[in-house]
């Protein structure tokens, strides 16, 4: 572990919810592979998140698989395991200890004006009446997170904003009521808007690309699936006036840059460029980014145990870390100080039994 | 600990948040006595519920005094620590993951369902707003409690009923999805009302007695006290119209019994018995229940450090319990195959690098 104690720490990951796609690339894990040479990283596999909208036995059966999955991605993407601390959510006790501890100091009001909350449950079909304190509790554990690391920089994307400012009123009120132990950490929030899912899958054209709408371009695909799926990027009427423009021209900013993508769109308005070209121009933009990430995907794949050890060695170094914040937390609080004057007075029994005279 | 594995598991308790009184004796402490011998009991020092609603440093900070208050009363009363196992809740890390696990499992409006948490919080003088979730949480932490220990029978009053309701809905929830980890616990309702408070502290004559209105008297008053205290007793008209009739005869019942409580009624009534009268008779019976008390608590106080040592060895004991219930849990989930899973993978690696040549 070469990082340095001196960097600011930070923050972020994913649910092991299924392999990485073009998505996460563009609105994070590029930002990740810039951030890890000047902040100490931790990147969370947020396996216990999954269970707010995915508690069902052959969803964590997933677990194992997408864990992996989820890390190999990030190491193929150039996040490097020197630098940066890959952890196992649920492999670290003292983030439950944590997330309970803060749920004392969070009003149910608060939690429940958080937008996001809401979309989840949308998104994983939950009737109104169906959230879960789990659910409610979401951004509180994510607090846990976040603050058991004491990160100040969580790059989060715009969606999830409102949990960085909930970690930071946690870290406020627990501050206030036991003095300073959790320092306010600050979200940066990505520059890259959603990118647009291909035409394959559930969600049609202009959908967000997701795991779930099956409209993912997977950093793990091989060549053939990427251009298939690509070629399905659409430059219709309707798609124009989107947002943010064309499918088509959404791909061609984050791949060849704002420049080519503005001629590219000239270039397509005057008849000047086929789709079909610009398909092309996309493809191969797209594999420039992929080749290395096959590359050193196969790498990493090839060393068996390595990927594994990456994981067991960050959660070990994550706990040690939350054991750390935890107990400065029960410190503050004077919970540790209740036990340590218990178990005090025990050993001094104990040393009496043992030396009668002792205290003649 | 010569507490058989066969007997029913039972699990009960208090928040530390003063020293115990006549209330907490006839409602509960009577009952776990008789208990002792037919269950195996875990008695828990609940000082993490005292989060739920006092939360503030300096409430925290007398949680080291009355931590040893409430167990030295149990002790006092005839709980023999040798058949049972008290233990503080914050020293349990186990369960606080098992609370998180739940949490995912119960819907919100379950929990709002609550009615003991809404009047929690007009006690606590919390505006409606202002519930936190570790307060509608409550609940669901005691579920944690109560299954870690995989206790059956919970004695609890009647306001606490749900409560238990929500352990079954927890056990069962978890059963259905994962296996059959938990038991399902059954509530059993002390036969005893509460006991009204004296005429003194702020909640005037036909409150329940209770430590937050000051009317209590407690177990560790002297004899004094006790007198003084029981003097205040009221038999008036408006008194008698109470539900459970006036202060000074529910007090008859709950010492003298029925019968002489109903006899000592129609003599105040007829006037052949006075309320002095009366009160002495209440007086002498109390203190036929506190003089032996008072006698346990000197010989368990006399011993500096005893009471310390049974709460830590009944914490430790407790964690054990904890951490096999915790990992059973993991296990039906899957966590624990996928922690497995990735340590195994690490330690292949390991060992082929010691041996290169193992696996040719």
């Amino acid at each position: 572990m070469t990082a340095s104690a001196a960097r600011p720490r930070l923050l972020t990951g994913d649910r092991p919810t299924g392999p990485l796609h073009l998505g996460h690339l563009v609105g994070s894990l590029d930002t990740r592979v810039a951030l890890q040479d000047v902040h100490e990283c931790f990147i969370i596999v947020a396996d216990l998140h999954t269970l707010t909208t995915r508690p069902k036995k052959p969803e964590l059966a997933q677990l194992p698989r997408f864990v992996r999955d989820v890390v190999l991605d990030q190491l193929a993407v150039g996040l490097d395991p020197a630098k940066v601390t890959f952890y196992l959510q649920s492999g670290v006790p003292a983030v439950y200890d944590l997330a309970i501890l803060f749920q004392m100091l969070v009003p149910k009001a608060r939690l429940e004006q958080v937008k996001s909350l809401h979309s989840m449950a949308r998104a994983a079909a939950l009737p109104e009446g169906a959230m879960t304190m789990g659910l409610l509790g979401y951004p509180v554990l994510q607090a846990a997170d976040i603050l058991m690391a004491r990160a100040t920089v969580v790059p989060v994307g715009l969606d999830n904003e409102e949990h960085i400012t909930i970690a930071r009123e946690c870290a406020t009120v627990f501050n206030e009521l036991y003095g300073e132990v959790f320092p306010l950490t600050e979200a940066t929030i990505s520059r890259w808007p959603a990118l647009p899912g291909v035409a394959e899958g559930i969600g049609g054209s202009g959908a967000k690309m997701s795991k779930s709408l099956g409209n993912a371009v997977y950093l793990s695909d091989d060549v053939e699936t990427v251009a298939r799926k690509l070629r399905t990027l659409t430059y219709d009427d309707a798609d124009r006036r989107a947002p943010s423009g064309a499918a088509l021209l959404v791909f061609a900013r984050a791949f060849l840059g704002d420049q080519e993508a503005a001629q590219m769109g000239s270039e397509l308005v005057s008849g000047a460029l086929s789709v079909g070209a610009a398909h092309d121009a996309i493809i191969a933009a797209v594999e420039r980014r992929l080749a290395p990430i096959r590359e050193r995907r196969r790498e990493f794949a090839d060393q068996g145990g390595l990927l594994e050890e990456i994981i067991v060695d960050g959660t070990i170094r994550a706990r040690e870390v939350a054991n750390r914040t935890l107990q400065n937390a029960r410190e503050a609080m004077g919970l540790e100080g209740l036990w340590a004057g218990l178990v005090a007075a025990t050993e001094a029994r104990a040393k009496a039994r043992k030396h009668p005279y002792a205290n003649l």
